[in-house]
């Protein structure tokens, strides 16, 4: 029996056949009967022509849930608090006041976590507002609070492309999110319960808003600049076209003006990776086992799209981790251990609920004329029927208890469709457009889209995209640039945008290139800034 | 209360809480207490600030879950054979000499699906062999038996790609797959059980061996050509790598002579969103409800690397399944729904044991010089020390009981190894290369694998690729047809590569587009083969 000799020498179990229909208790349980029920136990005289294959990646899955599942009923008996998400410490501004979101939702109270580097000047005209990434906390440079350094840490500070020489920068944790902002995993104030999945849909703009109400009781009437990469670049264009009177500069990195097809796909199979696992229970995991080995593949299947294939090749190419062993169904080749490693490290510290409605918001995301009329109008029809405890009737209700120096000035709701340059340029419906006019061009970016633009041609934009990005291809920053072009064209006034694309040369990590490239993009931010 | 009547002619439930904390049994279960015990029920007063959103593409699953639940019982109560995966009637060759694969496993015995077109001419000299993608079955045409369209139905026939009027036309089911040739569904003949994950792991060239022993079978003993798209023309170059002699022409069309790290990333999560499947059940899930919810997402995951962005942007763009509604979490966007459906098309029809085997032996794909030597160095070690029942010691086992025309000849083992030109061009394994010597060269492949193709370089080989596909890149082509043209060079011979390369204007399909050019991909198949 030499092959079995060998065989068993490999990743292979000898005792796998007993041990598939063995009793033993498996997290992942289900109705059906066990194999043993139905399958005969082999005889002494039938060995498989093979051993079974041996999964060492599902028995961690396992025992993390058997621990997970005994904190549970630890915490359970203590009665004592949840843990919650957390980066480590933030100051906190909490708004009493609701919050109205895009589709008809609303947060009739909220906390915006948050941290600041720099001083305000005394006229308050040096703030900078950073935006994060979709899973990122608010905690993007050490503080003294928090000496850990930051996911931006090399670019903010002294001299850096956020000098904190020259400027006050904040950065948020969005809502929506679990560092400390009112999300999913937060207390619903109207019935004492967690939302989870009873947490509204929410939008890039929604997130703005809650942003700026922070910026209400800062006393910050106007930016210096909008700044953002990624969920950030896009949260840095809404910021513009939402209050364009109160930013001055606008850099939006690795970002878009609108989501596309192929990264709307790829976020939404990461949300069905989450929903699909059992411990999901339709979002109301608090309190039990949360979906880690669906949040483990949701970071998985995220990482492949933030690190770009060329990257890969030189990086990890065709090795496997071992390659004295034969192959196996685990991780094996090296782009595997590293995408595994990816989503162990994230499965337990990002709340798999704000995965769900942070990534929707991204694949809601377009700044187009035509989805900025839509919204207002819902947002109007909203506020005029609700009966708000806010005096104003005609604009969201603001949070203006704590003193800023302006009253909120939220841009007029009516503006965008009695724009007559709006309704000149608007197209009409995808769907009523020729084949060939709904193909992608990015040297003629939609008319939607310079329209909805329009109120961001006077501002100095930076855009940068990399070349190497499958997430946010190249073409998707060209389409900005171009569109405010455009947009400045049309009004007869100069253009103010500059457009950076880093080439394979420059970069080839894709779409993380915003987190790595202090000299490329954060010498681009720096010079931008002045 | 308007703003919940609003609410409640959304895609919202009103009644969501009482019922994410319902008793209602569920196939998705978990060992975690349900919500009703860790949270008061809401009291009559405290309504939640927001209805809880409604999940109809889990009530989906569920709902078949608990159906093929049914079914299981049924079939269990009246102990009738399982039901299998089939396209419809084939002709199967059985083969009773056992298959040694590459990797340390062993197939006693097996079977090959096929079906033909055509006719065989008198010296056998006009045979094609059409090798499948991943999850196709043999049913490539029409035929008597089987009068349903095949997945080349417009490829094959008088006067076209594949001229039946010339040629005989075979295509089989890869073993793996479930379509009919030995798969891990079928039973081991050593236990009669089946194999499920007790499946020995596979290679592109066992597949390719197996076809062979069929080629046998019918005393084939040289094919006109071998023709294959995807991993059918990974297979079509592993034919000609593996039996020089038997080989005449070769197409190889949206396939590459080594998987990259971004193939195999894609095809990995796949792999984990099956086994995180509890009803997967570590591959023992015959007789049993199928792992539907995980093989769904897979096939989800797929379709994004089959289709590309281009044809999305101008298919889809950013339009909604129903734009009168408000955004919902199950499947919202056109291009979700279109995911969604292609999901549920493909997620019993399939057998998820096999995407798993199949999809492994694309990732394994390497016809570098260093893979085969240590693959040849591997089998050959095992044939020696392996007592089998055929009488040939130091060549596979071969099953030539069926009278073929000439005996079986497989390319010697060890033909490599001590190839001088293979050890002179043979590179030093990719960790101790130079960085920028590990960067993909697309005009410069590597040396290891123009030493691997080396045996092709008097084959005329047909190379085609699309500059649309993001899972075979057009640059994979260039390299197999370069690699091809540096053989030949270093030969000091004429080379016989053609290689053609579809543009975006040509064609904005992606990977598909082989199912779908007959006029680009179809034309220089028939120009080709003459």
């Amino acid at each position: 029996m030499r092959s079995r000799g060998l065989a068993s020498s490999l990743r292979h179990a000898s005792t796998a056949v007993s041990r598939a229909a063995s009793p033993r208790t498996r997290p992942f349980s289900s109705n059906a009967p066990p194999p043993a029920l139905r399958e005969q136990a082999p005889g002494r005289n039938s060995a498989p022509s093979n051993p079974a294959i041996e999964f060492p990646c599902l028995d961690v899955l396992e025992t993390r849930s058997a621990t997970l599942q005994k904190q549970v009923f630890a915490r359970s008996d203590e009665s004592g608090p949840e843990p919650s998400y957390t980066v480590g410490a933030t100051q906190i501004y909490h708004c009493r006041e609701p919050l109205i979101l895009d589709h008809g939702g609303r947060l009739q109270e909220f906390d915006i976590a948050y941290e600041t580097w720099g001083q305000m000047n005394p006229d308050r005209s040096n703030v900078i507002l950073l935006h994060t990434g979709l899973s990122a906390s608010s905690h993007a440079h050490s503080t003294p609070d928090n000496p850990q350094p930051g996911w931006w840490e090399k670019f903010i500070g002294p001299g850096l492309a956020l000098d904190t020489d020259k400027y006050f920068v904040i950065c948020t944790n969005v809502i929506g999110g679990c560092y400390g902002s009112t999300g999913p995993s937060s207390i619903d104030p109207s019935d004492g319960k967690r939302y989870a999945t009873r947490f509204p849909i929410l939008t890039i703009q929604d997130m703005v808003r809650a942003q700026f109400r922070l910026l209400d009781h800062l006393g910050v009437s106007k930016l210096y600049a909008s700044v953002g990469s990624s969920m950030g670049g896009m949260q840095s264009l809404a910021a513009g076209v939402e209050f364009p009177s109160r930013v001055g500069r606008i850099v939006s990195i690795s970002a878009c003006a609108r989501s596309h097809p192929y990264s709307i796909a790829m976020r939404y199979v990461q949300r069905r990776a989450i929903v699909n696992d059992p411990n999901w229970n339709r979002g109301f995991y608090y309190g039990r086992v949360p979906p880690h080995v669906g949040m483990k593949l949701a970071r998985e299947i995220a990482t492949i799209t933030y690190r770009s294939g060329p990257e890969w090749e030189q990086r990890f190419g065709r090795r496997r981790a071992d390659p004295s062993q034969p192959p196996a169904l685990c991780p094996d080749f090296l782009v595997e251990t590293y995408l595994d490693h990816a989503g162990e490290k994230f499965c337990l510290t990002y709340d798999p609920n704000s995965l769900i409605y942070v990534s929707k918001a991204m694949d809601l995301f377009d700044l187009g004329a035509a989805n900025q009329a839509r919204t207002a109008a819902r947002r109007a029809a909203r506020l005029s029927g609700a009966a708000l405890s806010s005096s104003s009737s005609s604009s969201d209700p603001i949070c203006n208890l704590t003193l800023p120096d302006k009253p909120y000035e939220e841009q007029p709701e009516s503006t965008l469709p009695s724009d007559p340059d709006a309704e000149l340029l608007a197209p009409p419906p995808p769907s009523q457009l020729p084949q060939q006019q709904r193909q992608p061009q990015p040297q003629q970016p939609p008319a939607d889209l310079v329209a909805g633009l329009a109120g961001l041609r006077e501002h100095p934009v930076l855009v940068m995209g990399v070349a190497s990005d499958i997430l946010f291809p190249a073409w998707q920053q060209r389409e900005v640039a171009e569109a405010l072009r455009r947009a400045a064209a049309a009004a007869g006034v100069e253009p103010r945008v500059e457009h950076h694309e880093l080439s394979e040369e420059q970069s080839l990590f894709g779409h993380d290139t915003f987190l790595l490239d202090v000299e490329n993009v954060g010498g681009a931010v720096r010079r931008f800034l002045g």
